[in-house]
């Protein structure tokens, strides 16, 4: 399926307040894109009634942004809780999830209660998650403070925890009411996390738009200063790029998972590492060098394909060589990605794309994998 | 809404194999009820491919029903594997959940895997809920050993676990691919718990059809020693009303709470005294005699029908006098009660009836309750 050419074709100057649409049917709802707008009360009107609003965030971003949420948040809900949980990947498990659930039933929280995701994407995958099973269902809004959840986690409705034994393995599909991306929450990002977020931009353009990978490549510079309007546009077009995948493939049974290049080796790096060790950009950044590596000897590709994208991916300050997981690497590498939840009767599927922003999910032999992490492993 | 008036008017002539349908859009699925049925392959034709089928029961299940229907799943799927968990409701928890998440994960199912809940009410909801988590939703199908499954739990796609602050408070609707109701399982039920499963069937009557009250007082007797057509209608009956409410009503936005006569008082009963003191439909038996004292008070019913609702409460060998919970009782069942999933912006709503089988959710004050509460406990 052409993804590409169920785009809208809105030019590329920034918009500031704009607004992407993920049409969902009755899920559908609005990402909306703005500066400095986390504050201001009236981004929050329309929303549904509700006694409480609970505020999730962590420890992290708490001190830069809950208080001016909470403001913006009073005039509508007659009370708002706040919930602050650790920051990072490593605490992406059930005891942080509960921590949740303890406060909202300590609080006598109704199924009316608003849940917002004030954070990364851990804050928005666990408060989603919550979202779903709290009560079987309570509504929530995600308000992204990264550029990684900007621009892919908090759009599509994937939330999820991770399991000893797998990341995101237990979740559920669970779409927001509304998507707000302020984006002068950027400005505070840590360089690395911000680099981790880019690795996200930049998958949009081999699955789906080249001239988007070549807006990258020419906006690299302007991107990493953080300049308004090459953030406000790069927001922009990654979530059109995801809300027309999601529009049409909301559950993952087929095309949505071309949102996952790079993502399968990515996760194996997480998970041989130990969640946290890497970011998670960082591990999608390098797991897309492999997984071109992987396309070129299937032969969908060039050389010059797969040095064009590590190079850009090494310009958005990414890793691209893939760590030693043990001693018996390949095999390490293939026993954790046969836990990936593309996996289907045992065999590893990859996504794998051409140089025509086309992708597909493919199963792939053991030992052409193999070969490739080899070749890709420091 | 008028939920008698939307069934279908199939005679009581018991009929083995017979098939309710639950008409939720693409969501639909059969409810097949007959004898014997647990053990046949052919029970289990037409379920989706997949690579394994996951047992989960329980340790009280097992040794009776397991071997059986691993054997007729075979045919069905390469691979049959089984999750044995701990008996009884004070195992309804993250722990015991997360039994099922080791074992999946250990044995690397892929999101295909169809999930098999072989028990009671218990291992529905939390086989349930594992299906609707694991991998963000894997197939699954209920196969209810008892008589409460059978007609109450196993239908309509409730899942959850227990919280220490309230039951079944994280959970998620998510619904089964069928659910098959073998009534040759019913005649190993322990007395206690075929009179628990009573009080779910008796409850049908007074919210949606007063002939089915009528012709359970007939067949009460029937019904305790397990007579083969009785136990057939009741169970036809009891998942025709459901299906008939889930249907207009899939996720509790209204009607559906109608199914929750008796709960609220039964849910504080059985959070009171600590999950498992007293069986869930042992509370909820008790329960209906609290909600048809409190209907009363509100000149709904009159205080003969709360007379024969009790009568055919204690025929059924269920408990009709509330057990005392604290020294200050009824500020303990309020405060329990205020938890109530339906409770909304701290007041508590409560299944009302009339005598005509209508019932409605209705807040009522705690003054009033308060009344019910000193009028029913022991």
């Amino acid at each position: 399926m052409d993804v590409a050419a169920t785009l809208s074709t809105a030019g590329t100057s920034p918009g500031f307040l704009h607004r992407v649409t993920i049409d969902l049917g009755e899920r559908s709802y609005a990402i909306d894109i703005g500066a400095e707008v986390l504050g201001d009360p009236g981004t929050w009107a329309g929303l549904p009634r509700a006694a409480t609003a609970a505020i999730v965030t962590n420890d992290v971003v708490a001190p830069l942004y809950l208080s001016r949420l909470r403001s913006a948040l009073a005039p509508h809900f007659p009370r708002v809780l706040d919930i602050v949980l650790p920051d990072g990947e490593a605490h992406k498990d059930w005891p942080t999830l509960n921590r949740i659930f303890d406060a909202l039933l300590t609080h006598a929280c109704d199924r009316k209660t608003v849940l917002f995701a004030l954070g990364g994407g851990v804050i928005g995958d666990m408060t989603g998650f919550a979202a779903a099973c709290y009560q079987r269902g309570v509504p929530f809004v995600q308000v992204p403070t990264t550029l990684l959840a900007q621009v892919d986690s908090s759009v599509g409705g994937k939330t999820a925890i991770n399991h000893p034994l797998g990341k995101n393995m237990i979740g559920a599909f669970y779409q927001p009411l509304r998507v707000v991306c302020d984006l002068a929450t950027l400005a505070t990002l840590p360089a690395r996390e911000f680099s981790a977020g880019l690795a996200e931009v930049i998958k949009y353009g081999p699955i789906a738009d080249p001239a988007f990978l070549d807006w990258v490549e020419d906006r690299m510079e302007a991107l990493r200063a953080r300049e308004p309007s090459a953030l406000a546009y790069a927001v922009r077009r990654s979530c059109e790029i995801k809300a027309a995948v999601v529009g049409q493939d909301e559950r993952e049974s087929g095309l949505r998972a071309i949102l996952n290049f790079g993502h399968t080796f990515g996760h194996a790096i997480e998970a041989g590492l130990g969640y946290g060790a890497w970011l998670h950009g960082e591990a999608v950044g390098c797991g897309m060098v492999m997984a071109a590596t992987l396309s070129q000897r299937l032969g969908r590709v060039s050389a010059d394909y797969v040095q064009r994208l590590t190079r850009l991916i090494a310009a958005a300050g990414l890793p691209t060589r893939a760590p030693r997981l043990a001693d018996d690497n390949a095999a390490r590498y293939l026993a954790l990605m046969r836990v990936d939840k593309k996996a289907e009767a045992g065999a590893i599927r990859f996504i794998v794309v051409d140089e025509q922003g086309h992708a597909e999910l493919c199963p792939v032999p053991d030992a052409v994998v193999a070969e490739v992490i080899d070749a890709c492993c420091v």
